[in-house]
């Protein structure tokens, strides 16, 4: 599968989330701490805000991410307030190509999927006819990731432009309960897994969900706190009881210290300016 | 746009097609005589027929062809018998992708695509609609001619063994047909350009179809003789009475001798074994 | 061969050289105007000087400019006040890599250059048995131009800290007359053509020089003014008396407007801030 | 570092050791057995060996080997009597490309490469400039590796003609003392590994040796047999007393049967048509 890392906070260097940390994402491609395969050297991505743009950049390559020059010197001068970035491992990798990298977009939207949509296949066109033909059309790639967010994106036209993440949890969960729907007809005995981060660059909403076993879900941690430091190559959050400047969501911790918190499984994280707002249940 | 040839006959190495001939299929990737954008520089693919192995071979790519090593040395010491051979130049450029690359196979035949069908957008979500599911799973890229090629592998598929150029061509016949009818509903005022090769490694149909002017269809050429030969940089077809050993069917001559003749606007070239067994009109 | 685009001034986005000119690089990339191969599809490369960071970034790739989607959205949100953007048409086609793309870096400078030093491979041995173990081992591929850049970073490290056009002209001077005499020694019918840029973020010298008869000198243009604007699509100087706030030295025009003034051959152009401070003779 | 699979033998379809026995060199890309890095995603290459081609074809590409499409199809269909293979873990991750990717060849020789010449960057220049202008011109990338076969090429070379193992195990050893030179002068507390495959393609030399301890030197592992049969996904060696038909030296035993026989350190393997002529110590 894959690995995930998202920041929402004062600016920073993107190479603070991807190059810097002792696991840092670039780290976690070949060295995944809490996965049994040990390698996501399936193409990488990273999608970023920028002020005075609403659509976020995004750089995505089918090459390893530890060996990608481009990426390196990128991260080194790019800063950005709202960061997400993802290294793929391909479930059948002789599907590696850009289009099946993430982070996908939408408009202002961004989203990245660490899991799996069991039984895709069978879902795959019973969930296209759903689709707006805008939606539709915007899917390049096989992966169930992006037809998932295909459907979201629909969900979020629908609710229209109301920026705040209780509104985007609403769509993500009326997305989920489709997908449940396709499920229990054409998939029934598969599982699904959908860790995910959804953000429009001031809001986001972060998903640790499956039908499995909960003890089966993909591992998913948060950490907020004043600011995010990297030091020497050692990178931290500095806590205060001051309001935070920096808040994170990624598939495994990025440094040692404690603070990391394991995202409960089955729930939303929702996130606003650099806080956590609320967790929530994903079905009602 | 972008080029082919298509060889069918005496195993020859696939170099004498690629890269020796004075306008061969990489000189043409930077150089094409017969079209206005002078570039085919969005990837390139080559699928050939190997004795005991009933699937084709292939070979494809995102970077142009005149600069792929790989392509050069497998053009060097590979011989075939029925090779199909391709030069992108994207419609819309950003969509370059190895699944967007040419030739597209499904089981034993290969198919590969110089042309256009105007107005696909608005016509994919119907043709997608009719497709088995064999067909619709077995797309991965986003191309006008791969979506074509799934309905025509329907076909096909439903008129089963028989390999012979007039099955196929009563298949190619019905899939141009259900597109007119997709047009006619969908999208009325654009043109269909259809110049293809579709072979099952002992017989073929080359197809010249447009629903434009017939001045406006793109170029296509048939070569027939007895052998083909390169000889210090000129390659030749050697044409003698008896019994043919090669054809070729190619978007530009591959050479300057005036035996190249133009395939008629709206036909098929049926071949088999190496010889072209008949011309017939696409629509009855 | 290749084009290239440099800019001095005050802050613009990368897509204003890159993508919006009527003549952008990109477009230049598949449609020289001035050059007999339309062709620049061997790779490309951009290198962007960003407040606090002494060295530059850069992103190169083998794949041609006109279809990678990264380049176009790093151009679409990347501003800088100085820029090197270049398309490569590899003189061996066989040589494409990362490596051999331009703009090569050596610690606070970016240099690219459009041409060929006839003989090379004759002098490159020689070349390199001046170098420093430094710049020796800073060489990554194998094009004349990397080779050229490492013989003029000993240069400009043994002048040191000035950082004015005048001090960085005069190590480029000593290495082209380091060159010519390699010519004069080993390949003395080959001829130098060198229109290149140097910059270190805040001055720079562009060069246009040739062995050969003046006629034969690559085209080198530029264009000072107080300011580089885009505007639906067409991109022009605003010229006023006033002090200007940008320059560009480009191979062709970016624009239709008149202001584009050629280089004159073998003569340097001196640039500092976003000013022309100086034409010189690069040979005294 | 690396792992390579090399057969000598009665033709076989490369797909026999790249991709279907249970430890194939694709499988030990992602999962090496006997190194603690669990990685070797920094390109790959195949050499092969086709009748009535004296220079052998090169596939070789900076994508991992486990994702690569052309790879599967390429060695679905390919059979050769001698092939080389090899996948890539870089010492230095930030030197991926085609260039740097072994197989090595030099006219009719192929050459890869599991180690490191420890201190390479201190005997890189001392040991160019020993080199013949050929083989000094013939380097294409920055690996140890190449450079050491470019130095092992000019012996060759000086040997002329005679095709026989022990004539190429001379020049090897010849190679050796000139790098063990270098090495006392230039990197003394370095250590070099030299875990090689060369071959013309009827003979070869594989080669284990390093200076460190004998306990630290890379695995290599020799298995002769009768005939090379892939079942089921089930590949082994059928022995008989019988004279053999095929040969394999490979990083890793291909299968679990217990006829692979671990070469000795700092020996010799001696290879002619299919079977081991000799082993013989690297050093006199």
């Amino acid at each position: 599968m894959c690995r995930f890392v998202f920041y929402l906070g004062t600016p920073i260097a993107l190479g603070s989330l991807l190059t810097e940390p002792a696991n840092s994402l670039i780290h976690q491609s070949f060295h995944s701490h809490e996965r049994e395969e040990p390698l996501n050297g399936d193409g990488f991505g990273v999608a970023w805000y920028v002020p005075g743009h609403e659509e976020p950049a995004c750089f995505r390559s089918v090459t390893p991410a530890w060996s990608n020059q481009n990426l390196r010197d990128l991260a080194r001068v790019t800063t950005s307030g709202c960061v997400l970035a993802h290294v793929r491992a391909a479930t059948q990798s002789l599907q590696v190509s850009e289009a099946n990298c993430h982070p996908f977009r939408r408009g202002r939207y961004a989203f990245m999927h660490n899991g799996d949509l069991g039984g895709f296949e069978a879902m795959r066109r019973p969930l296209l006819a759903e689709l707006s033909d805008e939606a539709f059309a915007s899917i390049r790639g096989t992966t169930d990731s992006e037809h998932f967010f295909a459907l979201l994106g629909d969900g979020l036209d629908r609710l229209g432009e109301p920026r705040e993440p209780r509104t985007m949890a609403e769509a993500f969960r009326q997305a989920v309960e489709r997908v449940l729907e396709l499920r229990a007809r054409h998939a029934p005995v598969e599982h699904v897994y959908l860790n995910t981060v959804l953000s429009d660059g001031h809001a986001a909403v972060a998903c640790r969900f499956t039908t499995d076993e909960p003890a089966n879900a993909d591992s998913l941690y948060r950490h907020c706190g004043r600011r995010y430091v990297c030091e020497e190559g050692v990178c931290r959050m500095v806590r205060t009881r001051g309001r935070g400047e920096a808040a994170i969501v990624s598939s495994e911790p990025l440094s040692e210290d404690a603070s990391w918190e394991s995202v409960p499984v089955n729930h939303f994280v929702l996130l606003e300016g650099s806080e956590v707002t609320a967790l929530e249940p994903v079905l009602a």
